[in-house]
């Protein structure tokens, strides 16, 4: 495969030290710069916690392009900065593959424009985690023969919220395949109030909370005599990885603007 | 291992079917008569749906008695007959194994006082899952060194109640041995009603009801970076043979009243 | 929906006895006529075991078709009959679903001319188990992003070949997706031997055996600090009934042959 | 409960670190002093990565002993100086814990009888996962419910031995309480060689590795219709730590020495 040169904005971040060492062990990616607004002017090898790589570092994306010459912009910076370095990108004719969120539909609209205008391949993938897109891709799937599905979903006992949002971002994907419908028996009934957990259009969603658990899922499938189980466990952040290579690699090939880790997994 | 000899009760129920199999593949189970009230004076292979058995089929267990030596009853068949058969073989001072529901606490008591002072064993075990029952003696056992724990059941959608006995008696014995708490994050917010399942005194208990499942339960116990699972699958009724295997082999060697399959495994 | 009028060859059968209970409960599904060497000129009610269903019963799918106008013949008979089916359907013109095993590539590739000839849908599924198809094909789709996974299979302990057909047919659909590869670490040792299972082009596949178990498959692939689990569990023969329904429907918009339950679900 | 005064010897390896944050969420412990070779004289706080406790710090045990009232210590060393530290406790009447390997059987046999003769509570622990040894015991229990298992036990693919101590140490103890049998059916083939895994008295061993998994088992028990799970997750060190919390509880109240944290839960 061949070399892909990469700028890397947000090395110091906890995604960015991450996508350094992917970049390292990966053969066909070469780090050839990165920015940072701090340590303008340095190596990366200079800066704190980072691996011996001689790599130049700017304090801005402009400086950088002035002097290095590379195939894409991986961005795992923070909103604000991440709509600025699309922009620059798109002026500079340079792909990217931009991590963070924020960007609204109109502005999505915008970009996906100039994008298509100027043939530069560009990604925004607010979410990495290509298992956890595959587990809803083919729930999805499933959903068109089993009509019968439950949602359970586990955390670490510090989260606020429940159902967790990629348990409700399931639901819409399986909601957009199936006519809302009332699952269970006509007559159950819950004698524990919650026990039979949240409904969304029939679907029942619950939300499990412990201390030691990381994030985890399971779709449930039932059917005549048979059951189907589509489970994705996020262990820590490297998970998130696997999905920024798949992005570079995919901007390569591309010359518009793709939204969304889903859209490039098939 | 001496041979046992037994005598069944009820063998064209759906659990007395299960216990002439297990009969007939048990080297050490030797079935030596069978109560019926519709058979009376046939032999078992004359029954429809029932194997090549030459055993004597009595209308009634007294009949029975007259006639052949057991070592124990074998009782599978309703709560009226079950008590009036557990009265008739104290009386003969036969052991008895009875498999029916319904007996008051009183009852217990009055049936534990005449077993002990004529010393026969006598098992009553309404339940015969000896998978289950592990799985709820484990959880009490984790309950004392992992302080946080919820239960999800799975069941076949033609079940009516939520959450399931089994669960609510396995909330029962983790309670014994803890002090009720809060579990979850103090400031956690269910964004949709039932997310977080039922509550009894901080365990959730969570229903899943499925077409094509049977009856399952997960005990999920997490503690710092560890998780621990306790997991049970009833997949048939043949899942009660190995209790009443336990019980038969239990009741021979005591001479009390034991009510309850949990109290004669350990 | 259309209803979809139906005969049913070999309602006898056990898969025949599903079939039967699956046109009862599925209100686009008319069963107009059946096939049952054994009864013709009677009623499917007056068979033993079947239920009061005022259907006529044919001894030859000909003498069916003399009287009764259907639009699917869905044959679950043997091998010997279904070939003889699927001619006298193409011939009449008539839509088929054909469930039986033992076609030869070259019957297929002749039927199929015959079937696009005449424009005549018809199917072909030696397997109906849509969840079983479900987890080999999201199996063959995951594999094109984690580079790891190893199979488990899990089956009832009279099963004499270990491993089974379904994890050798995962086996294959992951290899056509990926180059041959050595997983595990390079100096990893079996201390046990067998402890890491058979090997498939660097594919490990693990069979459990256990009495109470019936017929389970999990397919786990791992990557950067995350796990995606897919996971079939068949717990008897009304599992393979959602196959036949899609098939049924299925068969009613296409002009040709497809041979195989995997190509006609995505 | 009234308040434990705990030495902690080690506090900057990595069990250490955790043993530090344990002392720090358990209201009934107190970190009263620390034993470091290398900071002698400073405070914990003063150490690089240490929060802000002002405990002081001794680069001896026995400089600590000085000047420092305990109730326990606990070791979280390495075999050398757990050792010797273990020596130094009993010398001064000091309970203790000591979380290091190495010991043999003769110094257990002489360090017991010193321990009982002093009547000081002494527990050696080279293994603190309360989640793994408890999944153990109850493994243990079923067997004898349970004729037929198999383990899975699976790990990151780093791990170089197969089967995993863990998964050794499970059969050992299964082995102990049933007689060895052959599993599976007698007739069964491996088409592939090591598909039904390594055997060992019957009971067959699966080694699944996987980049991204950490350290993870599975007991699986069989029976009748049934099946009984039993599994335990091991997401990072801090595992360990329920297992320190418990030791230190249980070595209060105890005169003697236990070897082993399966002997102190029950």
């Amino acid at each position: 495969m061949q070399t892909i040169r990469v700028i890397l904005a947000g090395p110091r971040g906890r995604m960015g030290r991450e996508a350094v060492l992917l970049m390292e062990r990966t053969p066909h990616f070469e780090l050839v710069g990165a920015v940072d607004y701090k340590h303008h002017g340095t190596k990366l090898c200079d800066i704190e916690g980072m691996p011996a790589l001689a790599v130049p570092v700017y304090g801005t994306l402009e400086a950088c392009l002035q002097e290095i010459n590379a195939d894409v912009l991986l961005d795992l910076t923070n909103p604000e900065t991440g709509k600025l370095h699309i922009h620059t990108a798109l002026k500079y004719n340079l792909r990217s593959v931009i991590g963070t969120t924020g960007f609204t539909e109109e502005e999505i609209t915008h970009l996906t424009a100039t994008a298509e205008e100027k043939k530069v391949g560009t990604i925004i993938a607010p979410n990495f985690a290509v298992g956890a897109v595959l587990m809803m891709k083919f729930a999805q799937v499933a959903a068109k023969y089993f009509g019968d599905v439950e949602i359970i979903e586990l955390h670490h006992d510090q989260k606020l919220d429940a159902p967790s949002g990629t348990a409700l971002k399931t639901v819409d994907l399986i909601r957009s395949v199936r006519e809302p419908k009332r699952q269970g028996h006509p007559n159950e009934v819950e004698q524990l109030p919650g026990a039979r957990g949240a409904k969304v259009d029939g679907i029942h969603v619950h939300s499990v909370r412990l201390p030691g658990l990381i994030a985890h899922q399971e779709v449930l499938f039932g059917g005549d005599g048979q059951m189907l189980t589509i489970r994705h466990d996020s262990f820590n952040r490297a998970s998130f990885m696997s999905g920024v290579k798949v992005a570079i690699e995919t901007v390569m090939g591309i010359e518009t603007l793709i939204y969304g880790l889903e859209n490039i997994i098939d």
